[in-house]
């Protein structure tokens, strides 16, 4: 392990980090909220120490496995931990704890909350706040589709071959290639999204806050209200689409943008997500329709809107689901444990690993009938290599392992069953909103201070597809 | 498919469950409590039915892959049809769902009850309830040893070569061979229990159904308060006792009978389930002791007696534990998850299951850093073959699959959400009491009609191993 080279590499993220803090900069200067100092000040100290972690690691940065999987972890953190400085700075969040629980739900792309009173934030703050999705959803596109798939994380080395960019020789030069590329199409999303917010009536200023929390599936509003706020048909109609946008394999929108717009209907993974949520809005809707007293019209859009937004870990609400049925709150709990597609910034387990899952178990069914038949596990045409399935396997096992060890120590901390499991299951799976204490309407301001470190941890680990941030707890990983 | 050679062998199992219910019928007779006619009629119409069925097939019976899993599948749901006969002419339980429900739980050694007093039951029904257990253990240890490996369900297959018997060639010798050696066994700790019990100050008529109940990881009691009701700290420990031996593979037991005591500390699935159970105690009996006004004495009394009880699936009681914290309950949710040994009377998952995916588990991290590595997950010394990982793993998500998919049914049907979860964990991991609604002093009678033959069909589904009863669901199972 050369930490050198994590240091150095680090640097340059705090340096862009503090860059990207100019523009709630200016919304501060603008709105005049005072809270503009609060920002310049962690612009400075974030830049300076990520000028002395640069310069003080002069190196030739070699990027190996190693190497790569710490750059990410600690680079998420380390972000984390210097993008808290606005909120502890100002004093909106005096508790340092409170305020790396809500930048890492940022940059998580998880959308959890401890603000009881959100509205009440100066707009410079507020806008930080959702350009921490933002940018958290530019380092998981890249993450997902041209890191993961090298370092063999979860089944993703099945994209090794799908993502745009130069053939896959070197790991800096493909990254560098592929992430120009996506960076490109998140670029135009969000500029769509914008425009077609701000035309739906939002200010400038809240048509990019909840853009941001669209495109990364991420959740922050900039209302208490949540998208409940808008009462309006068209937004949320705008924000299901992206949603659904943000929720699909980017190098399919960039092959479309290319003109190759049958790539949609080809990718199998893309058909299942959207089957999937079709299914369970037609589950949905109908317990919605018996469970609460609104119209068949309203049950629909109410379903539409919470499903997608679970299903694609985004957490935006414009209905609680609390007050739906058992069988339908159940529904919202299992659909923690979806996710996007592989390559979106949806979070959770993700499509296509379920995919591969449900297959593996057909598949041992008709085994069972014919023992000494060879029968792979087939994606369209192609067959899945046994090491992917089983790769997937461990990562679903792990996923469970961290969610049932989650759930006891949040119990344990005093919270009740359903607060406990959903509260891990909503940050494990960069979700946002869970049930009980910490559901659509409530915060994790209540949860307690260990909680609170815990539940940041299972949002990185979530964030990160879980290997990522195991490996580095592996003694050997450290051997020179 | 030969559906002859299936209903002559259900016709033969009819026969011995009529032979079977001589044994309530004579203490019918001895107690007076006016159910004797009730079960002489149930052993006319089971002995019939099974004659007619036997000689109505005349046939060679050749036992295949395919008749196999049928037999068990049906063969198990008659035997609870039939079993059900003597509450419904009685008229103790009047709802033939109910009776079903309940004879249902005894041959699956679940002990979920949908009666609400079970005091107020002739001697004679109270007798044949426990016996259901009885028989349904003598089933499953066969079932798992010698019938389950050479059908390939599970992972399974591993215990080809352990069991005792004859070499294995065919199946028919093989399972005469095994069953023989194992009933053995199985009469042997139900002796000895029964014995001690006896000692304990029990009736010979509590102590024959309290072991019943503990050998075959039932969980039906004569009495309302469960083993509370006794309130003796020996008879809790025989109990105990039995309830760890019960959950232990029973081809141990019958190599330490022969003198080899050493085989208990070679095995390594004996060794995981020891030792999770020790830690599942110094867990749960501090929660205990934090969170209800308990003696430290009785703290660890209680948790013993209930993470026992819980983990080799027998469901038996001495303490509510939904007055435990919410940590407490959680741990016992989990642990109905787990399940006793392979070829041991417990349900569940299995510890060699829950040990292999997380040898899996492990084994993918350290393959992340050694990319080319060949890295086999092992067992022992013993090098286990991916196919059974693979297998082992479907299993798991094939259980996770039925015990999300009842949830959701089960909270349709209006129950609340944990009562939704836990009645379904309880049921497909055939332990019986769950949380909520259907806790250790709750029962299953509040359930609608609907909820309980699905949970009959969960017993079913977790106590045949999941794959024996999908099978039949297969179109291609039953093509010639």
């Amino acid at each position: 392990m050369n930490l050198k080279t994590v240091i150095h590499i680090i640097g340059i993220l705090l340096f862009f980090e503090a860059v990207s803090m100019f523009a709630p900069l200016a919304f501060a200067f603008y709105y005049q909220d005072g809270d503009a100092w609060a920002i310049a000040a962690s612009i400075l100290i974030t830049m300076l120490t990520g000028l002395i972690f640069y310069a003080s690691t002069k190196t030739k940065p070699e990027l190996r496995v190693r190497e790569g999987f710490a750059i990410v972890v600690f680079g998420w953190a380390t972000m984390a931990a210097f993008g808290a400085l606005p909120f502890v700075l100002y004093g909106a969040v005096p508790s340092y704890t409170d305020a790396f629980f809500e930048t890492m739900s940022g940059f998580t792309t998880t959308g959890a909350s401890i603000l009881t009173n959100i509205e009440v934030l100066p707009h410079g703050l507020l806008f930080w706040r959702s350009e921490t999705h933002w940018l958290g959803g530019m380092g998981i596109i890249v993450l997902s589709l041209a890191i993961l798939p090298f370092l063999g994380v979860g089944g993703m080395q099945l994209f090794k071959a799908e993502v745009p960019g130069p053939s896959p020789d070197k790991l800096k030069p493909r990254i560098k290639e592929t992430a120009k590329i996506l960076w490109g199409v998140y670029l135009v999303v969000t500029f769509a999204e914008t425009l077609l917010l701000m035309f739906g009536g939002m200010s400038l200023f809240d048509a990019l806050c909840h853009t941001f929390g669209t495109v990364a599936t991420g959740g922050f509003s900039t209302k208490n209200a949540s998208i409940a706020h808008f009462d309006s048909f068209y937004i949320e109609g705008i924000i299901i689409l992206f949603m659904l946008i943000a929720g699909t394999n980017f190098s399919l929108h960039y092959r479309a943008l290319k003109g190759e717009w049958k790539s949609y209907h080809k990718d199998r993974e893309f058909r299942f997500y959207f089957l999937f949520i079709l299914t369970c809005l037609l589950i949905t809707a109908p317990i919605i329709y018996f469970s609460v007293n609104y119209s068949v019209v309203d049950s629909i859009r109410s379903a539409a809107f919470q499903v997608v937004s679970i299903v694609t870990t985004t957490g935006y609400a414009t209905d609680d689901f609390e007050i739906w049925s058992s069988s339908g709150q159940f529904v919202m709990l299992i659909l923690m444990f979806i996710g996007g597609c592989a390559g979106s910034t949806g979070g959770s387990i993700k499509i296509i690993r379920i995919m591969l899952l449900l297959k593996h178990g057909v598949t041992e069914i008709k085994k069972l009938l014919h023992p000494n038949a060879y029968i792979p596990v087939r994606l369209g045409g192609r067959v899945i290599s046994p090491d992917v399935i089983t790769n997937i396997l461990a990562f679903f096992i792990l996923y469970m392992l961290i969610f049932v060890g989650g759930s006891f120590c949040m119990a344990l901390m005093g919270l009740d069953l359903i607060t406990a499991i959903a509260s891990v299951a909503a940050t494990l799976g960069n979700i946002g909103p869970g049930l009980a204490d910490v559901g659509p309407t409530d915060n994790y301001a209540a949860i307690p201070l260990a909680g609170k470190w815990l539940l940041s941890l299972f949002m990185l680990l979530g964030r990160l597809e879980i290997y990522t941030v195991i490996i580095l707890f592996v003694p050997e990983f450290w051997k020179k």
